[in-house]
């Protein structure tokens, strides 16, 4: 059978969930033709993930999705210890501590219901109309050929899919299977995920030492204090995790005797998992006349090692890594591996980017998902640690191993923290040792100058600081600015420009980039996507008042014949009349010599180099480029000159 | 003709501009049965009123509608001043200064086209089903039954409508004419407001000295370095002002002779108007390839003394105040009339208020509205005089008067200055002086201690300050929590109830208000309705850690039987882990010994006592409750005995 066009597509993703659709997000945004397959009928509506990392925020925000969702999260700004008076036998307050760290995000740990998160996300997708999402279908084969997968513009994978909801007879005969061609494949299919299983993708099991759980979304009705703060329980009848949510519910994490989980199991015996919440939380009372969802888990660690099969087909979320949801990073990860993935897969389909850049999904997520699971071990084991403390030994502080894992949870442990190493995509910071600066392509890989802005990390996101507008004024959050379109981002930290000094090195700089055969001019696509260009920004630390909008240069206001000049591309460090600004330079760690930084797509850092580092720059936007698309239009000895 | 259900309304709103809207929008929220009519066939889609001030941004906020106005506007951060060089003939700036004041407000002057904000409150209207629009409408008769007037279940006014839009034919005979009965109807019809003129009432017109001015919205094409900021441009040719504005739209006001007025209302002659926007720019350069928007018009001011009728009938906005819309004050001060008539009108039809209060609405905005002309025709003559100075003559500071004045305008100008004098819904000031205490339904009206809170100005809207909630640590802007529902707020300052006296008098006024029998306990609808009862909050000033939430009184933590406790009354005014917090009692003038603030349901300060204060918040709150179905409940004594 012939495939027309409606059975082609450049990705096929399998999955809905968030990771399923953060990638969805993507390719709508960059206008991709997507299919998406589910196996369920419709979103979630209730239960299963709901945590919210500050990093996961910003990503959502960075498609407009950050404000309203952080508007109906809960916010979990508190996180207190309990735990029981082994003389009286009660629950006492051992401490309460702030659930997030100052001054690593604008955001903080938010909780929400995973389909309310899904439902924001498929309106984003569905506002487009290149994302296609076909419900209540499921895969029944998958096979690539080997021969077309080096050829760009061919479709070498075949999918075929039916519909999940029909009936045996119907599912016998093989009706209703369709055949779908697609260039790329993203399993988001679950910890279950039938595309690992058909590529024959093992994931690795892990021992871990806290049993069984049961989770409990409702409504309480309780005297318990702390209720509407995120808290951890110890008791000798078992222990208790509580997660405040949105719409007045509590997600309750109940650790249960290994003969509950089976009643349970058997049952789907609720009565006794609230027992045993009663029993936890004497002596405060405990009811509820709303439960929305239920379930018991078995916590289970696992890994796949294997990200992507022939750079044509990934695995995300929890297809490649499973644990505990005691952290509530398991949503954000997920999230966060497509976030990695969408724009990279949009850059060469779009041929703005070579294929291999795919290879550094695997490079730069694995890690993550690797410390992640050490991680959640390390909390599973703490959480669930006896305490050997009463009340009478009020010195001592055995919780302080917990705290600080709790604080590590929500800096380092999460999206925030996430370095990712230097390869195509990311310089290195090796201080010009020839040795380790090997490239294939290149007799040096370009290196970054990290002494040039002390606290931006080359791999790592972006932190985001208020700035003003320089043209009007108006104070923006720089991630504001950093929006997910595909486009690079190079921030030219320009310092203090009413300097002579310093002035003529910005307007050198400038000048090579404003030039028309700069490289930076003819990257991308000529008609109009910002996929894989470069757009350049510059934050002054000048008085703004000193500074004319029109004596910068061309490339910082560029000026269209229907809609004028480009006001929103310089910024100024300076104190606002009112709001908290001018501590970027600061907060940064960028003196008075500034430097430039090249921001990916996805907010995080590429390149840091002095003003007059356009060589290393370009170097390195040169190696992302499809090297056959992009020898017909300048060669690099051209870029390095200019 | 019988009338039928569908002919009667509770209120009929004649215009849906701004002022029309609001008062749609309160009656939408508090379930009111409504009908709007609009000549027009459709909302405003271009030009018009675009200046938003930081007050009616606050009004938007408290229905929810403030967050996506504020992130859609363009915002006028600084106000620049330019004068011709008479010397060499060019434009000099004279000065940058910020457009509004810090501290008054989170919000600050903004602009967005009067269409988008019109959409925005109607997109609120359309959500509730109670609120009926019929465009292309406009009344032909209105009439007032005298007798009935005095019956609250009586429709007594009587309004024939027909569509705006039919053939001449259909019109000569009369048909689709309709008659609509109401028991109350705000004329929101504009400068020439059909209503007003029904009712006989002239409107007094004032002389003006800045004559005729052009305005046009385009998005230019120039090369002026602070087309991006308010500016005003003083030069021979004329003045101009600069309004930036959304999706690089700019305002511009063009000062014209007599005679180009002439010529536009004669040829609608853009060009000319163009001409002298380019003369006056000189030697900027000035095109543009997208005009939105243009008129001209002379400067007229008017005001209407009558703002109702038999307390029936209510004008409201350019139908009794009309100026010049240089201080960017019509859609404001409109919408600010319509927000103090609306949860007056609610509260009267559901029965929770005295037909009394309707008389404030007068007493209230003529004074605003007074103001508000007064202002208007001192910014048009600093606007329109000729300046003195020359660029040598540097030293000068002619445009002080004119600074000094946009200042006023972002602030005692500005809704956020408004006080309401004592009356029916405002308690006196007056230092217990019995002779100037007197009231027609008690012995003495009740007053208030503004010694209590310094900078809590009785009678003016209470000012937004970051608080802490008690139960979760999520920080809130106070004006958050006073939405516009009808319900009037009772806020305790407690001060530091870890302070044993303090708690001592705190306890006795939880259980004076707790009581079952307490006046705040039984006002407002038995139906639960918040319309007319009284929701207690309490901001206390000691450490959050050392309250606990279940010590309260139950009157600050009410149970639901479905939902559990409340638990979003109790606030601290303590430092955030990471926001601005924790200022309030310092910001607000209150002292270590506390005090209770009544805050009415559209956020201006009611009444300001002491913690013991019991009795006169109770006869305050008394006052404006309908006596009739007030006594049937509870009698004065037994209010103020609790």
């Amino acid at each position: 059978m012939a495939l027309g066009a409606n059975d082609q597509f450049d990705v096929v993703i399998i999955g809905a969930g968030p990771a399923g659709l953060m990638a969805g997000v993507w390719l709508a945004q960059t206008g991709v033709k997507t299919l998406i397959v589910e196996e369920k009928l419709r979103r979630t509506l209730t239960g299963h993930a709901d945590g919210l990392e500050s990093r996961t925020l910003e990503i959502l925000n960075s498609f407009g999705l950050g404000e309203p969702i952080w508007m109906e999260s809960n916010r979990t700004v508190d996180v207190c210890l309990w735990v029981q008076n082994s003389l009286e036998g009660g629950l006492q307050r051992k401490s309460v501590s702030p659930n997030h760290n100052p001054g690593w995000s604008r955001f903080q740990e938010a909780t929400l219901c995973q389909g309310r998160i899904e439902k924001h996300l498929l309106n984003f997708v569905k506002r487009r109309g290149n994302v296609k999402i076909e419900w209540a279908t499921v895969p029944t084969s998958l096979d690539i050929s080997n021969r077309e997968t080096e050829t760009p513009g061919f479709y070498p994978i075949g999918v075929r899919i039916k519909s999940s909801n029909l009936g045996a007879d119907e599912q016998m005969e093989g009706k209703h299977e369709r055949m779908i061609k697609a260039k790329y494949l993203i399993g988001c299919d679950g910890a279950h995920s039938w595309v690992r299983k058909r590529l024959g993708l093992a994931s690795q099991a892990d021992q871990t030492p806290d049993g069984h759980w049961g989770v409990i979304d409702c409504i309480p009705l309780t005297n318990f204090p702390d209720i509407r703060k995120r808290c951890i329980i110890k008791s000798d009848g078992g222990n208790l995790m509580i997660i405040p949510r949105e719409r007045k519910l509590v997600r309750f994490y109940i650790q249960i005797s290994p003969i509950v989980a089976t009643s349970f199991k058997a049952n789907n015996c609720l009565s006794t998992l609230i027992r045993v919440l009663k029993d936890i939380s004497q002596p405060y009372t405990f009811d509820t006349c709303h439960i929305e969802w239920s379930t018991i888990y078995t916590v289970g660690q696992r890994l796949c090692n294997t990200y992507s099969v022939k750079n044509r087909i990934f695995l995300a979320g929890d297809a490649v890594h499973t644990h505990s949801p005691k952290a509530g990073q398991g949503m954000n990860v997920s999230i966060q591996d497509t976030y990695n993935l969408g724009w990279k897969l949009s850059s060469v389909l779009m041929d703005v980017a070579t294929p291999e850049i795919l290879r550094t999904y695997q490079a730069e997520r694995l890690p993550v998902a690797e410390k992640l699971i050490a991680f959640d071990r390390r909390i599973c084991s703490e959480i669930c640690s006896k305490t050997r403390a009463t009340i009478s030994d009020c010195t001592s502080d055995e919780f302080a191993g917990l705290r600080s894992t709790l604080s590590e949870e929500n800096t380092r442990a999460s999206g925030l923290g996430v370095i990712y190493g230097s390869g195509l995509l990311v310089t290195s910071t090796d201080n010009e040792d020839p040795i380790r600066c090997r490239d294939r392509m290149h007799h040096c890989c370009p290196h970054s100058k990290p002494h040039l802005a002390r606290n931006i990390i080359v791999g790592k996101r972006l932190s985001s600081q208020p700035v003003l507008c320089q043209s009007d004024s108006r104070p923006w959050h720089l991630q504001d600015r950093l929006v997910s379109t595909g486009q690079w981002h190079l921030i030219i930290f320009s310092a203090d420009i009413t300097n002579i000094i310093q002035k003529a090195r910005v307007e050198r700089l400038t000048e090579t980039l404003s030039h028309p055969e700069s490289l930076i001019n003819r990257i991308g696509l000529p008609g109009g996507s910002p996929v894989g260009s470069v757009v350049t920004y510059m934050i002054h630390s000048a008085p703004r008042k000193e500074v004319e909008f029109m004596d910068l240069a061309p490339i910082l206001r560029p000026f269209d014949h229907e809609t004028g000049y480009d006001y929103s591309r310089v910024f100024a460090d300076n104190k606002a009349n009112e709001e908290v600004c001018g501590c970027a330079y600061q907060d940064y760690g960028i003196g008075p010599e500034g430097c430039m930084v090249l921001v990916r797509p996805d907010q995080h850092v590429a390149f840091i180099g002095a003003l007059e580092d356009t060589d290393a720059l370009y170097a390195f936007l040169t190696r992302r480029v499809r090297l056959d698309w992009w020898q017909v239009r300048v060669s690099v000895e051209t870029c390095n000159r200019l």
